[in-house]
């Protein structure tokens, strides 16, 4: 008697069906072409489950070597590319089995003893995402590396920073650099957390109640390295929490790179020129010779779109579902692994595309010229001359105000016509109206004062573990 | 010399190159994977542009002639599976183009004359999808059909109709069924008016600035049965509204379906039990033997969010880009085609499902019992008698509240009860209670009334072209 | 004995309840804040529902007439202020109809015969959305009209035209203006569709099963000016296809709004340095004398994510809701009304940016030259010369590749060397390579040439009844 | 001389400009209608940064005095609601700082010494989200006590499990109620790791590039209880990466409450009629006399889409601006209020209604007899004689359908019946065929049986401090 497929629908739940299921439905439902991404992770499992299965004497030892055996020659062909996923059995989770039971036989058929494809698929899903989470922390970390050496490549550069993309006040570049690096920080951050709740251990909820057999839930965990098991057989199956949290933490990511991938793109327009990307890192057009487009920060921008529709996706997929499993959660992983190999692929280039850029330091510098972009030092002058902070911004309003007029810039005015303003303005202004003088100037903690930034630098690197 | 490949970048747009596109950049940026899709519509279009670049001399007739005659053998190849798609040439344009100029020489160089990818790509994806909505018209009448014909089959069946998921007053089955066919009406009118939008040719914005070499936008246009050609060039070379038209008629379809599909998992659960859907259509549990789950409605349900997750993508990737093209209209593509085949594969199985779909006619007449649903039938007759409607709900209202304590139907109460509440009570009261009575009397226009809906259904049939 | 508010409850279906709603659930579940904004409508579709009610002999002429006069009252009192909206009557139906009552006594309480609040906030929405759909098409209009002053004054100014943020090729400045008249055109094809969707007459559709008083559903459609009448009660009242669609469209105005915004922005930047807002569109900052920032183009650009927001809300909120009404629905409005006034005042403001703000022609012609923008000329000039094009694209890329190591532009590379890439280059060709002479060629319908962009600014100018 | 407004355009930061701003301008771009909400935590800043002013030697101890006594005088008038908030004055900073130098004169002109409006919105938003956060807090931990009472109170009470909405498997009640004490569980976790990236000091940022006054960062984030401050003033003003957590935290609390409203609707159903949600907490109909709806799980169902649409608005906004502040980022705050006031408000009343929701203990019993929900165990049975469990999930799944056949229960099949599928079957069958035994039985960790219920609940009642 066979032990697996034993109905006319041909499915290995297929006992009480007096009918094959219809192709239509096999190919709508089926998630193999997508989900056989988990087969590692489904193998990685069941050993930890028969194992557990053994000790507890559901099965015998021979038949837990049996699957054992079994699963890594599966696993082995699988990797090889030599398995044939089969659409009609479904998932991965059936395609493994029903391999496993045709080349072991019955111990095969006892594999899925005390679990059901909904505690299953929610363990492989975990341990996968377990992974992914550890990958996408190092790829962070590369690319906060680059940023790291970019700022030590360039410590001293200046530039303008803006608000509004207005010039507002000199910064140092490697300033503006590093700031990407506390984001990226902040993402690493969210992931150790979000791993915390990914790294609980789901198996032995089985449908949805648990199960009568004399399981060992614990063992599992410590085994396969979870931190603890699930507290509630019916939050376990319909939880898809740690898979929303996961598309969350990419959405940041993707938002942190689409705000580079702009900045990018700006700096490489004519008018910014601040940036060279290298040849390798553009592409050209197909009607205009002199084209050199930056393509990847353009491409990288417009796929954050991408990563939010996916969490839009999965939030609304869950919207209103009743408690435990409904086949609506099937919808979890596609979503989130497009995600995250959006997200992966985005910080892999933008790691080698930095590498590969090269700022116009010169320009950069001339950009800070002009602007009035030392306003702000000039009213902070007369604040320590003991003035109202707001008495003297309208005051150096009213200089700017003169110098557009006039089409010249502060340094330009002669003393004089400055005290005219104030009488509190000394010759000595106008040391911190240059550029140096006023990014010199700002040593408050956190801000673009080199001696800021080279602490700031320095901790970055140590933290990163890279050497200047 | 040769006529296509002549940079160190190895592109076809690598004339002022100097270095090889990075191997992380080619696959980074890469859309030949998904935009092989557009192939048929692609030669299309450049048979067109090759015909009309013939009649204004600015191609040979001979090199007219052998650039239609490569691109059929392309397609012929491209149809047979014959055709390798290099990933190295970026997308499919590009693919078709390098494969002709290998096949015919120097006429094949000469293609792109005056057209751009910008523009090409525009007019391949308006092709595609003019077709599409006509796939999509196709499935949603067929759809219809679906549900006319059970409309037909259980026409005279009556069920409760339902507010807040709470029992309201009783309607006829086919009252509730041609309620989707209105549903799938408005998408078809939507996709209508959306196809008018999407029938303007594009060609000839070039890169985003028209072309100063002398082509006849017109006739491409009428050739390719477009209705008219775009007007400003800069606008048509970055314009994607008809891409998000498109998604939003998708999400409204998926949406009508996600109701559908909500219901049918309702009237499947043991508790409603109004349905019974052939075995073909539901699968089972890998753990519990007697499951027997309506997978498929769950799916389509779910799948949901994926379709306005592609909407929100393709929405935040416009957003905020300057004018024309840029890369990161490229993401595209694959929010609408997965959009597409996620709609038409659940319009495709929600016209099998229902026709394989039983209702148990019995237990949804049982319902109606009970439940005071023919209380505003009870308001309507005192409001007949001249009571202000107001105070007739309130009366009735009252009389339901004692037949909640009495645990009573309405039916049930004797006539000098009822009339303690209301004098204008008199026996006749008793016909307007019963739920033929209550679904009979809603003739006004669009009601649940027998005579109305064979109306109706007869009017949708009709329309329809089928014949009950 | 009280024709209104008869239970425990106080509320006006409160009948059967035994006991008041708790003050929490009263002020959840209110909508009276923000649907009081229908108020108009409400009253417009009382009016002619009491007339229907009259002509059918379901109320007197004299309860009509004081139904008329006393809805007159109140909508004047609310006009003016007068009216004191009560949250425990939860809506605005309720608390006008409560009002009505007081106020006239039976006759009020007849008002509601034959309807529910199901149809009716259906109406009140269709009737609002009607009319804000005109207000919107004005709006576009007026802003249309904006862009079609700017592109008549400066008629004749070149400016880069970009591609990826990168020079690309010279065009007029009225070219790119009128490029947003063809998105606002299509916005307001996309509203007229839409309005047909929205201008069908739901009031008959009573509770969601039709009634059984003899209404006449038709004259009520003709008195509101509604070109037709829903055929489906139950479809009827679940439906919010209409609200979804004017959804779409306000996101597309605000997407288009976004491009125009993003440019506005980069072009106020000293890098670009291409426009001038007017000081009264600008504002300051609290900490930097000098700054003038485009907050106006920011504020639109970062409201495009509340437009999308209120349309991701709706299409999860009707997700998955069975068949009717089910009070999810009431979230509706919130949604509408909120992207409805973002949309409009981010359309009148920019109508008032656009007439303050002044384009730099100086530096947008001094931005064409350099960055080989008319390297695509030289390109088709070689075509001419039956060049093929992919070859003659290669040819030009390597001459800008020749330019680049120079650091000279094309028209300062010697003819002779020029000729060394192609014997068919001849003196002639520096005609070609003007800025000028480029924009001049690009005569191909919807081009940039100055012929073909007077035609286009003539057209739109008749369309919009404006005279140069 | 004025200290404060002192330009014809009439705002505190007006010197440079020469006109008064647009009346549209200031309407478009005012937020005092919104953050105002702000002014507790504006002036709690305020004060912490004028007392570190003073202790840096910027301004005197007396005009520290004045300044935090002006303070808590226009704090106490807004507390009072005696203040009036001018448009005009834009924002809640500028109107509180305005009304500071109205009173106090010069000292209240010095409180914007060394700090911007962009790190101090980034500052008043944190302390208000801090607080917020641990108002969440509270209010998920009150759902969590009514949850707990509830599965006290109903300790012992069976229900029928679902999957696929299909019953599954018998459970406690308790069970299913304590799932929904998980998933807010989770919730508090995940708001106490958003906390911590929230309680990170911005001030002293200023613009984005710090400031050259000599402040003391540190001292300011001791005494507001921050436990650290940011770390790179270009990052910190354009960061609202807090406040999209906090977002999408609330979506997913929402998204909780949207499946438990889902089961409340459909156990207030007719056909599931597992509860009985008490008068005060649901509404009437307008029409229909009977009528008694499960608004309050409608609602907040239906309020889902608003908290995802929030999230959705953020992120688009955020996608794509350069670095440090950008005007769009004001549009941060209205998403997250409307998102914590739904959220707070949902959570409050599910309280409530949860408290006021009796279980229907007989319907809920009938509920687990038929439907086969014990044939997992009688898979099991056969597991634990060894047969292997695929092949058992066959022999039950043909036991089943013969069930079907003859329209009975397993435990209604005669012994001799049941052992033709299996020799394995013997009369201790029927002990394991009942739903006390199938509960009982399922005793692995985190299962349903009694004995782990109670464990569950006990450790649920001890972290949450009550007692039963």
């Amino acid at each position: 008697m066979s032990t697996h497929s034993t109905s006319p629908s041909g499915k290995m739940w297929g006992g009480r069906f007096a009918d094959t299921t219809a192709a239509s439905v096999e190919e709508f439902s089926a998630s193999i072409h997508y989900d056989s991404r988990l087969y590692h992770h489904d193998i990685m499992g069941s050993k930890a489950h028969a194992r557990m299965l053994a000790r507890q004497g559901l099965i015998s030892d021979e038949e837990r070597d049996a699957i054992l055996q079994g699963l890594s020659e599966i696993e082995g062909e699988i990797d090889r590319g030599e398995f044939v996923f089969k659409p009609e059995l479904e998932d991965v989770h059936m395609n493994i089995e029903s391999a496993l039971t045709a080349r072991i036989g019955p111990a095969g058929a006892k594999l899925h003893t005390a679990r059901s494809r909904n505690d299953q698929v929610n363990l492989d899903f975990r341990l996968y995402l377990r992974d992914e989470v550890d990958v996408l922390d190092e790829l962070l970390c590369e690319t906060q590396k680059a940023f790291a050496r970019q700022a030590r490549k360039y410590l001293g550069a200046v530039m303008p920073g803006y608000t509004h993309l207005q010039r507002a006040q000199p910064v140092l570049l490697s300033h503006h650099l590093l700031a990407y690096v506390e984001m990226f920080q902040r993402d690493r951050q969210r992931l150790a957390d979000c791993r915390v709740r990914i790294n609980i251990m789901p198996l032995g909820a089985a449908a949805m109640a648990g199960t009568g057999l004399p399981i060992d839930r614990q063992s599992v965990a410590e085994e396969l390295g979870f931190s603890a098991i699930t507290a509630n057989s019916m939050d376990t199956t319909g939880d898809r929490d740690f898979a929303l949290e996961v598309l969350f933490c990419l959405n940041l990511i993707q938002l942190h790179l689409s705000r580079l991938s702009e900045e990018l793109v700006l700096w490489s327009s004519k008018e910014f020129d601040f940036i060279r990307i290298g040849d390798r890192y553009c592409t050209g057009s197909s009607i205009m010779p002199q084209k050199k487009n930056p393509d990847i920060p353009e491409l990288i921008r417009g796929k954050t779109g991408r990563v939010t529709g996916a969490l839009v996706a999965l939030l609304m997929t869950v919207k209103g579902l009743p408690l435990t499993y409904n086949r609506d959660l099937q919808e979890d992983k596609e979503q989130v692994f497009d995600a995250l190999d959006t997200v992966k692929s985005s910080l892999a280039i933008t790691t080698e595309l930095l590498e590969n850029t090269q700022f116009n330091v010169q320009r950069l510098q001339e950009a800070t010229v002009g602007g009035f972009m030392t306003a702000t030092d000039l009213a902070d002058y007369l604040v320590r001359r003991n003035m109202p902070f707001r008495q003297a911004h309208g005051v150096v309003g009213r200089i700017v105000a003169l110098c557009q007029e006039r089409g010249c810039e502060l340094t330009e005015l002669p003393l004089a016509e400055l005290q005219e303003f104030s009488g509190l303005i000394e010759p000595d202004v106008f040391d911190i109206l240059s550029v140096d003088g006023s990014v010199h100037s700002r040593q408050s903690d956190g801000g673009t004062s080199r001696v800021r930034v080279e602490e700031a630098l320095h901790s970055v690197e140590n933290a990163l573990g890279i050497t200047p």
